[in-house]
């Protein structure tokens, strides 16, 4: 295979306030919640031309970090709500993207489809759902539950919820309203299109009460990287966000994910692969692993125990010396693939607990970058050219100190290299990452009939 | 009784492009869903020191008026996403309240009471959530059922429901966040509550991930007025919007709600009440009838006969001649009292179809007033100097050109005789419409133990 050209797509990622978990702590960091600081990060996303601004989300407060009094070290506790957040910034920026996290696992598929179409009305095209499904346990017990949702029966959900949202938002033909005053025809009936879905886990007759949406419908994105999850994002992503550590099972990742998509009538370019990176950059190698260290000695033990808590037998990991390697774990039902990645590193590198949770306790299970931006340059370039990535989420250890950061020395390296745009090539997202835009599946259906008679 | 002093609390309405079914027709009103609309409306209202924007939702697009090819001309088949419009509006507004539509029957209350906070800090405290539960058969179905929901049970979920989502606002304290950098104290533990919600029809642990908001949290509204929406009301809104159409019915349900308030621990000014009422105004008294008539002009029958199909027995009336008399109806699931007004009048006034539809093409069953700015002045003065409201939800019958007339003609009016205000009074809704504070359910019952200790 040839080494690719192009350029690569780079999305702004957000975690509270960077993705290292003691961010809060550091001096470049934002502290509090105002909205200010989520305009300032978007606006200077955006005048850096990446193609989004990304927000994670979770629907509760780990109760788990709470119950123990000593426990209130953790900042992920409180995170603004995305849908409206996003909505707010629709309204404040012009051309990047809007990409919030939202689960398939407790809410209602036509609420959803609504407030996402509705972004992407408010935004003119820049709106994208991150669909998850929520495996902290904790999730469950706010929506009725009494114990957490499986793995398989989360997929199962996600997958049909899938369906129902991106079949709601082809309720209505791009020129379904007519508005005709003089004859008083407001629309015309015959582009209106009710999806009656009737499946395992919903029943929604539709149609939406929206119309379709400047992009077609929102740019939809996941991030599942279990067997499940690759095959979901092949049959309904536009972008995958994922996690890989080398540049062999990155090349792995995107061939198998890539391979996926002729079955469902998709051709490659229709999924861009977009995993997430951690970058701590400095204009000298040691300067860039000081600026590091400074934040691991943020830690505190029983953050970094939080941190582990997801993994299986994480609850009882605090009896153990911090000091000691990883005692053996059991499977659970948490994100599978994420815990077997991070049970796998402290094997391989005969890890301590305390080892370990600084491993992770700045890219979280992500690909962990730190040097000079050639340095930083080099290893994203050599992961694009080898097909292992299309762009990258970049997850600022700390926001905004380490996203002006990367903006302001890897960027001008990026670009040096031809990587990089300098100005944004469309108005939508869907046209800066390259995405075409979506026939109206009923219309389309409708064309066919009319061609074949 | 003596008169009351003071002033009247006034919010402008928003249904579609007008609040007359026939609006969109009309040279005056906006075309088209473009937020632009929306975000000159808000401003507009602001300039006029409206107390709130308060848009009207629903989760369906009506199916029974598109099944027939002919049912065309309704405008009533799209609606902006009221909770992602209202964050947007957030950040072009400053003063203003923003009140949405969100109901109570298919969403989940964790879900409903993050993104309502999220809005109260997205706009510095400016949010308010009108709760009514779904009466429209058709959106029933959009969300998993298979028959519309009894009215009886609408109602004892969405006494639930509201009782989870106040709980969840006080999940914080207002001081809960130290983020304190140097000791690694993010929040305050004790601070923190869990609400821990079993009922009939949920169970929510909590506690909410989102920070006690500017408000303490938003204000709630209510518009039911059935006997069990005034109880309802009586125990957890703080705005009530009703429809009565007479001085003595106004004054009777004035009465009869803020009675109900003491049980509660509440006192009377705990609770507005502010009544829709739909003017049509101009500097005469035949030129705005002229105004009135010419929108009455633009009604088309299959559109009169859909206004009606929400009464019971109204899907048979398009078999009646439309000049016949109203034929007997039997009673249904869809809005009671509502409908019980709607019957008398046709009794009352011995209305034929058409009469009666055109009776509430406008107004949609709210109170109806045509006239100059002194009539209509003379009016509203007279419900509320006789405790027949608070203020009113003014429902202009084209949006923007009759919320102009208003403004330029009523508002001026309402000025001169001291009864409306010429600037804020505060920079909360809560502070504007002469409500206070809400004390944390779970601080004031830690604070009442210190006291006994």
């Amino acid at each position: 295979m040839t080494k690719r050209k192009g350029q690569l797509k780079l999305g702004a990622f957000l975690y509270f306030t960077g993705h290292h978990v003691a961010a809060w702590r550091h001096p470049e960091a934002w502290a509090g919640d105002e909205l200010k600081h989520y305009t300032d990060f978007a606006r200077l996303a955006e005048a850096a031309k990446f193609d989004t601004v990304f927000f994670a989300d979770g629907v509760d407060v780990r109760l788990r970090n709470i119950e123990a009094a000593s426990r209130k070290a953790h900042s992920g506790v409180s995170l603004f709500e995305p849908l409206t957040l996003l909505s707010a910034l629709a309204l404040v920026t012009e051309r990047i993207g809007l990409v919030a996290t939202a689960s398939t696992s407790y809410t209602e598929p036509y609420n959803l489809a609504r407030q996402f179409a509705s972004i992407d009305h408010l935004s003119g095209g820049r709106a994208g759902w991150n669909l998850v499904t929520s495996s902290d346990p904790d999730a469950a017990y706010n929506f009725g539950h009494v114990a957490p949702i499986l793995h398989a029966d989360r997929y199962d959900r996600a997958e049909e919820f899938a369906d129902v949202v991106i079949g709601l938002w082809d309720s209505w033909a791009d020129d379904a309203f007519i508005r005709d005053r003089t004859n008083g025809r407001y629309f015309d009936a015959d582009k209106l299109h009710v999806l009656d879905h009737k499946g395992k886990h919903f029943r929604v007759r539709g149609p939406l009460n929206t119309p379709r949406t400047p992009q077609g419908h929102p740019v939809v994105v996941q991030a599942g990287s279990s067997d499940p999850g690759k095959e979901l994002a092949a049959r309904t992503a536009e972008v995958i966000f994922t996690a890989q550590l080398t540049l062999e099972d990155a090349t792995a990742f995107y061939a198998d994910v890539k391979g996926r998509l002729a079955k469902y009538g998709r051709s490659p370019d229709d999924l861009k692969i977009m995993p997430g990176v951690f970058p701590v950059v400095a204009r000298t190698e040691s300067e860039a692993r000081e600026k590091f260290e400074a934040l691991q000695d943020l830690v505190q033990p029983v953050v970094g125990l939080d941190l582990l808590a997801g993994l299986a037998g994480g609850e009882e990991l605090s009896t153990y010396p911090v000091d000691s390697p990883l005692p053996p774990l059991l499977e659970s039902e948490a994100g599978k693939s994420r815990q077997a990645l991070l049970i796998d590193l402290a094997r391989r590198e005969n890890l301590t607990i305390r080892q370990l949770y600084l491993r992770i306790a700045g890219a979280r299970g992500h690909w962990q970058l730190v040097g000079t931006p050639e340095q930083i340059a080099d290893q994203l370039e050599e992961r694009f050219v080898n097909y292992g990535a299309d762009g990258f989420n970049v997850m600022a250890p700390i926001v905004p100190g380490g996203l002006n950061d990367f903006i302001e020395l890897v960027l001008p390296e990026l670009r040096r290299r031809g990587l990089f745009r300098t100005e944004y090539e469309g108005a939508t997202l869907r046209e800066n990452l390259g995405l075409k835009r979506p026939p109206n599946r009923f219309e389309k259906a409708a064309e066919q009939t009319q061609a074949a008679e």
